[in-house]
Order: C-alpha cells, then structure tokens, then sequence
C-alpha cells in the first residue's frame, strides 16, 4: 500500500519541461517564460510545445491562427465549450443580481429541487460549495463527524481535490511526501474481483494500528488510476464492507457525473450504490465555479452542531442559473444517450486499432470516459504529444501514466470519434 | 485564549430561526420551510423576516415588488451589484472560451502581472484559486512547508475560510469544537498597543508546548472580530516578533483587499507591512468566484517540491477577465478616493450619532469597513432587524455580536451614508 516515489505527481502527466523553453518558438518561448516568471513553480503546462487556445466552441479548440483542436480532453466544458444556452443563462443572471445565498432565492432552490430529485431520496440535503475540491473537504469532515472515525480508504492514484484535507486523500498530487497515518490507499481495480478483498484488509489495517474506518472515497469510474468501469456493479462487496465496518461512501462525482458514463446521471447508479455522501464539481457548471455535496440529514447535522459552514459564493443566483442550462441542456440535446452511443462507438473503433498496433492493449471505459492502456515501446507521453500535433487533445492517466485518457466534452460526435482514431492510427504507425 | 462556548457560531450573526417560519406571512413562510427542507441545518438565512432579492444595480436591491434596499453589507459585489462593464467582460469571454490553465491564455497573464505590479517586488509569483477559502488553505501548507513549523496564531473572533485547514483557524466557525493543539487564539487589537504582548505570548505558549510558529494569519481590518483599523502601523511590532520566531506573515485581503480601506489597493499597506503571504478572493471578481495567493518564489518552491497543486477553475480566461474588470472599474471610478472620502464622512456622521444616542459607542474603521459598537439596552441584532425594516442592509461582527459592520459596496455615495445614518437615527430613536 506504499504510494512509491514518484519524481513527478500524476497531476503533472503530460507536463511541459520548463527547461525546455528556449527550444521553442521565439513568440512561444516569450509566453511561456513569461508564465513560468509569474506562476513560478505552481506553473503546470501540457505538451512539449505548449497551446494557446483563444476561441472555442462545441468539442474544438482554436488557436491564434484559426487552427482548430479537436477536444477529446476536457470535462469541465461538459456539455460543449462556450455552449449558447449556458453562456446566455450566465450572461443573464450575472447582470440581474448574483448575491450570496443568505437572502432568499427561487432560482437557487429550484437549482436544488432538480438536483436532489436525481439521487436517492434519503440523499435530502444539498450544500453548495464551488469547487470539488471544497465539496470533498466537506464531505470528509461529514464523514468524520457522522462516524466519529479518521480512516479514509481511497485508490493508489486517486486525485480527490487540492485542499489540504483533500490533497492528504489525492495519492495522484504526492511528491516527496507520502499518504497520512489515517490514509490507506488500496490499487485500483485492474482486478475488479479484488477489490472488496483490499478494502476489508485496509479497514482490518486501521484498526491494527487503532483506527476505524470513518470513509470510503471513491470516483466510480476511477479516473486517474487509468479508468475501471467494468463489470458494473463490482464495487457492492467493498461498500458493504464499508458500512459493516460503520463507515460511509462517499461518491465523488466529479469526474463520472453529470451523464458522462452514458447509463445513468451518476457514475455509482452503474454499480446499483447507495452512496451516504455525494460530491459534485467540475462539469456541473460547464465551468463556471460550482460543487455540491449531497448527502443525509443525519450526517449533515453531526457535523453543523460541531462547527458553522458557509460558502460565500455558493449557490448564488449565477451558480443556479449557469446549473440549471446545464441539465437543461443534458436533457434536451440528450447527452446521456449521445454519451453512450459515441463512446461504445470509440472503443470498439479504438480495440479495432489494438487488433492492427502492438502499442495498444486494453480499452476500458463507460460513455464518453475512455482508458487505453498503452504498452511499450510506445509510450502515453509521445503518443499524446504526437496526438497534439494533429490537432487532437487527449491526457495521461494512471500510476506509471502508462494510459490514454480520453474524456471529451459530451457532445462529442461519431464523426470527432473518426478523427480521434485516425489521428492514433497515423501516430501508432509513425511510432512503430 | 479560550473560545468560550457560543451557542450560536459568529458566522449565523443575525440568522433566521427556523423554528418561527411559522410566524411568518404564507408565501414567505412557504419559500423558507422550503429552503430548510433543501438544505436542512446547514441553510444560513438573514434577519428575522428573510428577505428575497430578484435584481440587484449598484448599491441597491430589489425585491418581488420592486422595493429598493440599501446594500451597506455585501463586500463581494465591491465595486457594485451586476456593473455592467464586469458584467460585459464575463459575457464576451464566456462565449468566447473557458478552459484550464494548463494551456496558455494571454489574458491570464496579463491579469496576474497587473495583480503582482501592485505588491511588493518580492511577493513574485502568482498561484489562483477560485475563492478565499482555497487561498487561506493553500496560504497555510506554504507558511508550514517553508517554516518546517505547525503553530498558527489568528485572533479569537477571525474567520479564514470553511475548508478543514481554514475552519480550525476560524474560531468564529467553532460551536463544540475548539481550537486545535496547533493553534492560538489572540485578542482582536481593541487594545491595539498590546497585540504585540499577545502575538509574544502566544509564540511563547506554541514553545512551551514543544511546538513552533508557522504562521500570523491576520485580516488587517479585523473584520469578524469586530473591525479595528487604528492607529495605522501598530501590527508592526507583532509582525517583527511573528519574523524573529521564524514565523510568516500572511496577509489575509479576502476583506480589506481590494481598495476598500480607502488608503490603498491592500489592507497590509495601511499598516507598512511586507507580508510573505497574502491571500485574495470575495471582492476580486465582483461575485465570480476568484482566489489568489501571492508569495515569494522560495516559499512556493518549498511546497511545490512535496506536493502537486492544480485548482481547475482557477485562472481561467474569465476569471482573468473578470478580474481585469474589476481593476478597470477601480481605477477609472476612482473607488479608493470614493471609499476614503465617503467612509471619513460615514465615520463622522455616525459619530455624531453616538452623542445623541447612548446606544451607540465607539465608531472605528478605514475607508469603507465601518464597525460601530453597540450599547445595552439596545442591541447590535435588534438594530439590524430595525434597519433592515427601514429597508437598509447591514451586518453584525464581533465575538459577542455587539458590533455593527456597516461594509457597502465601494461606490456608497455621501446620500447613501445620509440614507443609512438617518434609518438608524430612527431606529435607535424607536428603541430609545
């Protein structure tokens, strides 16, 4: 259950070497230093020659010159880049009034009507937050309170947030430092049959060491460990396991949710899950700032009689707004479906591509999240840098970063699926 | 250095009891049993008869019908509700592209230039967040990464953010909990010549119990602790003393930021400080949720070579649009001047108050941050609810509630400040 040592975080996969700057172009080299001279060392840059996008729309990015990008990267612009009907339901609200939620709003409650009326209905409490990261903070200290517990179980190469609670549970952002004593990390589920077994070994290992299992926190398709979907419903034995041991799940849905696993709206309705706690980010509002953690009322009052919490952009009218075009436009462009098409499309196109290219093994996923392992000579780095440079942007996942991450926004279509494949196919064959 | 045991967290000052919203009239009563059922113990709401805003422009908000209250609260729309040039920026940039920054955007980099010109030379580089919760916690993991040390000293009222890092250093968040092993409590600068004595002891006390300083984490104005501005310069000697323990300064402009101490753009400034840290966000994007944390290249360095950081939202070309925006409207409203000269007038005003009314005591600030200390028989809460009647917004502060926070947006004209000395003239004169 180590964590390694590795010289680069996950986080950084795919990361553009800051010594490598004067190789570039003059005018690139220029921005890049320039950015390296102001963000310093918190500078994380993708590619080996860096992008500047200064336009976008639907699943394309577009640089200074007009050049189009293919996105088959980026969730956060879930539903499409600069989408019109988000871009006009922000635009409209921002010039209406955008307060914090300690007045009265109807936009807001009818925001967390919508929402609430997706989940489990035990599942009766909704709190805005901003980010992911900030919703699972929260959800941890819930979990803490609820149980009266500290241990927390999450995956090798999980990434759970960037705050200092959620970075202590985000094995993907270690350097130098290792998992906390409260923290153990359990491998991903290659072997899904597995994972129960790891998981009643890692709470037996807490109470070894006098601890008890306050949570498991997991991302059910598992995104940064090189995505496990398959079979569905493999993850109940662990979450029994869990509640026997009288911890709670929580399902962090910010990388599965929002009917990106094509099914259903959320990543743990695939494996038939009753989470205790739910936390929502990123796609949620196509990338305006918003997060939700959803959860009982039981757990959420555990922790309101220790200690206050209030978000003060949080549910704001905007944040409502920007949400509401979101499902809004999730139902009516019927992208659940699209989702699911698209992407059983994309495997088979690309297990097709593994039956012809020795550097391609296992294709995993659900809708439109897709892992490709990768296996040498050829490696994930030089295929998504040789991928940048046919215009098609994909990332890296996995503990040794050994996996193709595909994860476009949703309305991504059969024929952006083509481009993608044939784009692998010219890289696979250059690299062969 | 206790906490005491508040029934109630400073946070909820002037919160609505659930338990009466039967007392209210049908409709309202309705939307706020509503909102209790969405959000349960963790909603939050204003005044004893809630008020709901549907539009908001400048200073002012709107209800259903049309009825105008003054807004002499929110710090978060600072330079105005919905100004129509931060909004325009937010709309063009939304429908033009929205994305992370592991790509390169020139709009971000023009924003944080302009942000670090504003700051001492060696404050350097740049990290954004999305809110000031996210820049405190961050703030904090580099104080402790750079000073090899855990003790933190903040002031017994302060509030620094609702992450699990920022919550444990914001004891106006504690109900049951206390403050951790880690952490000292100061009194807030009422007695301004003896902070330094406390900020001494309280280094004194970490040692004493085998631990180290890492961090001041000070908000200038002492905002939730009641709003102590004077004399400018005397957090100098605690600094010092703060530098000699091997300690950091962070600078905590989530409320003083941002030109509203009418002295200049930051809170530090006012009192000749060189803080190592300073941490941004509520007033930085008008409501778009921003954050920043700004330091020395050495002080980044030592967090980065442990741990990955990446904030998704963070940083985005709207954000740095927005942020730009606001810049914009600062300095070409002249909002500084209009905050010094509207707040002297204010101060001066309400203390002509004070000698006609005895429910009125000392009248402290800087600009436009306004604390006003309340006197039995009356009351900080009876006053607000009074106010809030005569259709003006103001906020409570201290640890035991008894202060007036009177916080507008920048552009508060001298017939706004008349508007809300004569409502409170009448309410106090109704109390009498």
């Amino acid at each position: 259950m180590a964590t390694g040592d590795p010289k680069q975080s996950i986080l950084a996969l795919n990361a553009f070497d800051p010594a490598r700057a004067t190789a570039l172009a003059p005018e690139l080299a220029q921005l890049v230093q320039r950015r390296y001279r102001l963000f310093g060392s918190a500078s994380v840059l993708f590619y080996e020659r860096p992008l500047e996008f200064v336009r976008a729309q639907g699943c394309w990015l577009y640089d200074a010159g007009g050049t189009a990008y293919l996105d088959a990267y980026n969730n956060v612009p879930s539903v499409g880049h600069c989408h019109p009907r988000v871009v006009a339901a922000a635009a409209a609200q921002l010039a209406q009034i955008n307060v914090h939620s300690r007045y009265l709003h109807a936009g807001t409650l009818d925001y967390a009507e919508r929402l609430l009326a997706t989940l489990p209905a035990a599942l009766a409490n909704i709190t805005f937050t901003c980010t992911g990261s900030e919703s699972n903070d929260l959800a941890l200290r819930l979990a803490a309170g609820y149980s009266g517990a500290t241990g927390v179980i999450v995956t090798e190469a999980a990434y759970h947030g960037n705050t200092a609670l959620t970075t202590a549970v985000s094995p993907s952002s270690f350097l130098q430092r290792c998992a906390s004593p409260h923290v153990r990390l359990v491998p991903a589920p290659a072997a899904p049959e597995l994972f129960a077994d790891h998981v009643v070994a890692a709470i037996a290992d807490l109470e070894r060491h006098g601890l008890h299992l306050s949570a498991l926190l997991i991302d059910s398709i598992f995104s940064s460990d090189g995505v496990f979907a398959d079979p569905a419903g493999f993850l109940q034995p662990a979450v029994e396991a869990v509640h026997r041991a009288g911890g709670v799940l929580i399902a962090d849905e910010v990388q599965c949710g929002f009917a990106r696993t094509g099914t259903a709206l959320w990543g743990f309705e695939r494996h038939g899950l009753q989470p205790d706690i739910v936390t929502m980010g990123k796609p949620m509002g196509n990338g305006y700032p918003i997060g939700a953690v959803v959860t009982r009322a039981d757990i959420l009052d555990a922790l309101r009689e220790r200690e206050g919490y209030f978000n003060t952009f949080a549910g704001s009218p905007v944040a409502a707004a920007v949400g509401n075009a979101v499902l809004d436009v999730i139902e009516q462009e019927d992208l659940m479906a699209n989702a699911m098409r698209v992407g059983n499309y994309l495997r088979q196109r690309l297990r097709d591509l593994a039956t012809r290219h020795a550097g391609i093994g296992a294709v995993r996923g659900a809708g439109l999240f897709i892992g490709v392992d990768v296996r040498s000579p050829v490696s994930a780095a030089s295929l998504i840098n040789a991928l940048r440079e046919r215009r098609v942007l994909i990332g890296a996942a996995g503990r040794a970063g050994d996996v193709l991450k595909i994860r476009p926004p949703l309305c991504f279509s059969v024929s952006d699926a083509d481009l993608l494949v044939a784009a692998l196919d010219e890289a696979l064959g250059a690299q062969a």
